[in-house]
């Protein structure tokens, strides 16, 4: 819950896909956005915001992602921030503005300014008020995403996200408060290596969204370690990264693939990422199919170092719980376990695959989920 | 049909899961092989047979890869060879052998030799002769692909795949005749490029496989243009591609995605390639969903140049007869046509996807086909 953080008020609202959330906290700030050539007006807007290094606020829309819109999308999403602003009493420039949901369609502005005064007069610091915000950025989420770490600091985050689901990054927003004091190049060099290391490694469908963001916002009230602060803002990402990909839309399974042997980390995250990107390693794990040879081909494939002699191992958990673990492959030699692991995958809601490519010293994870029927269901019928 | 080519004979003959076929074919050969690092035993084999550049004879199995089956899978290889090579009094190395299957698992060279006479025995030229060897290749395939151009001399080509097709390339078996008169070199020359330019755009999920194989036999009965050659070798192979996707596993459309006003024609391919490979885009479509919004956040991560000005139309045919067609964005703005695409998708077992990126003369395209729930089926019930 974001509202653990001291300054941190919020609230939302949703009402059938449309959705109004709004934080206030100010801060200093820093930000990742999407890499696809077609930002969404939002993203566009809230760059030239976060480059300020402080904001007060942030206003988000779900259900509509107000991009591809033009310029009438382009003054939308500044109205959104100025609505803000003007409430708050500062330049629209400390407002941050974020929007998820469906492309080339323009904002139900008259939607939005009639929701806004509600929204606002509710903000507070509750649990209650942070789960509301969690659920109004949510569009096919299943669950809202939070997470919230207290150390001698606080940082908590609430991300969206469960479909378009790429590395560079996952199609998601995720909102990041901390009391811990740094300056915005400070806060923008930790964020882009924890965006790295989780939602960056994270896979449902391979798509890069136009409205991916991820903010980071700090109170600056208590002195914290850096070292630590990055190893705990990692932690929060990988967490909510994590609750993206169990939340992949259709996912009946969460995956994480952690690839040791590598000749370096970066092959070693490139081989993870490649095997849970994997259509066909996604629809062996749907079905509770110890289809190794599926892991083996992604792995040829994925352009890192390779040897034959690779170890392969599955294990799976439910509910968190271990259900058991049995070894595919070692030193490139089928174990013929196959009854095995369908057991075991047939009894587990998280399945983690363990390869060593006996290389070199490289280490790496990705996380992803299975792909289903309902994952077809959902992308077929989206707009419909 | 491949017999239309003089001097090819063939026969081949499936028995459930497991087929067996042979081509019997003297002349000069080149080949194109996967680029996964982990090669199935039969490609390794083939590729240092092509290399001495010229074959007699070609012996195929499916239902089992032999590819990541370590030396007893490159033995059951070279034995594959050995036993046509004995039959036709070659040395082995004028042999190519194929596999196509599950990977990870060893041959069943019982079955193989023992069927092995009876598809020797019945080796012919007709029509019911060439299709029985087609048949005998295909795994999921649902229908056999071949191709036959004839021009002052002739070309004709046998393909099998239908998953695991991804550019570079799709898993897939091609087998290509012609009686007219190149050495090996020209061979490899034209055959890199007409493959780059149909096999290596065709995209059904993504996954590159441990055993793709295009070989060109030629037979050198009759002295061709070369450019005339080169241009029918790339329709052969392309009209192979275009069936490969139109056979995707589960898909109910073919789709293909034309790019121009690219920076240049590469960048229009990876464009094109890109929109093909979107699951997204492939759910929209089986949807009948004209979600322009889901084309344009592909191209936008698409990683080439992008003009928002740009333009996107939607053709749909039936039965190869026109459907109808229509303006979905048109100088970056939504025609707002979208119902009137929709009825022409559901009419449609073929989409055209036309794009004007709206930044240079660049041209492409890329072949794919829609993501169904029977994707799902097939993909994860296959070894179960």
């Amino acid at each position: 819950m974001i509202t653990a953080v001291e300054g941190v008020k919020c609230y939302g609202i949703k009402e059938g896909k449309n959705g109004l959330g709004i934080v206030v906290c100010k801060g200093k700030v820093a930000g990742v956005f999407t890499k696809n050539r077609f930002k969404a007006a939002p993203v566009v807007i809230t760059q030239e915001h976060v480059k300020y290094g402080e904001i007060e606020g942030i206003i988000v829309n779900s259900g509509n992602a107000n991009a591809f819109t033009g310029e009438e999308g382009l003054r939308n999403a500044k109205r959104m921030a100025e609505l803000l602003a003007k409430k708050l009493k500062v330049p629209i420039h400390k407002i941050a503005v974020a929007s998820t949901g469906v492309i080339g369609v323009q904002l139900d502005m008259e939607w939005i300014e009639s929701k806004f005064e509600e929204v606002f007069a509710n903000l507070g610091t509750s649990r209650e008020h942070a789960l509301s915000f969690a659920k109004s950025i949510m569009t096919t989420d299943s669950f809202p995403k939070e997470c919230l770490i207290r150390d001698r600091f606080t940082i908590a985050g609430v991300a969206k996200g469960a479909g378009m689901i790429a590395p560079n990054m996952a199609t998601m927003l995720a909102f990041i408060f901390t009391d811990a004091d740094f300056e915005p190049e400070e806060l923008r060099d930790m964020l882009r290596k924890a965006v790295d290391r989780s939602f960056n490694v994270t896979v449902v469908d391979g798509d890069t969204s136009t409205n991916d963001m991820v903010l980071l916002i700090a109170t600056g009230k208590k002195k914290v370690d850096r070292r630590i602060f990055e190893k705990r803002l990692t932690e929060v990402c990988m967490d909510l990264a994590k609750k993206i990909a169990r939340d992949g839309e259709g996912a009946t399974k969460f995956v994480e693939i952690r690839v040791e042997g590598a000749k370096n980390d970066e092959d070693a995250f490139k081989a993870a990422k490649t095997v849970a990107s994997s259509l066909l390693v996604k629809t062996a794990i749907f079905g509770n199919d110890p289809n190794w040879g599926r892991i083996v081909a992604a792995l040829g494939y994925s352009g890192v170092e390779v040897s034959e002699n690779l170890d392969l191992s599955i294990e799976g958990f439910k509910d968190g719980n271990a259900v058991g673990s049995v070894d595919l492959v070692r030193n490139g030699r089928s174990m013929t376990n196959e009854n095995k692991a369908r057991e075991i995958m047939e009894k587990s809601d998280e399945i983690l695959l363990k390869i060593d490519l006996k290389v070199g010293k490289g280490k790496g994870y990705a996380f992803g989920c299975d792909l289903s029927y309902e994952y077809v269901r959902i992308n077929s019928e989206y707009t419909t």
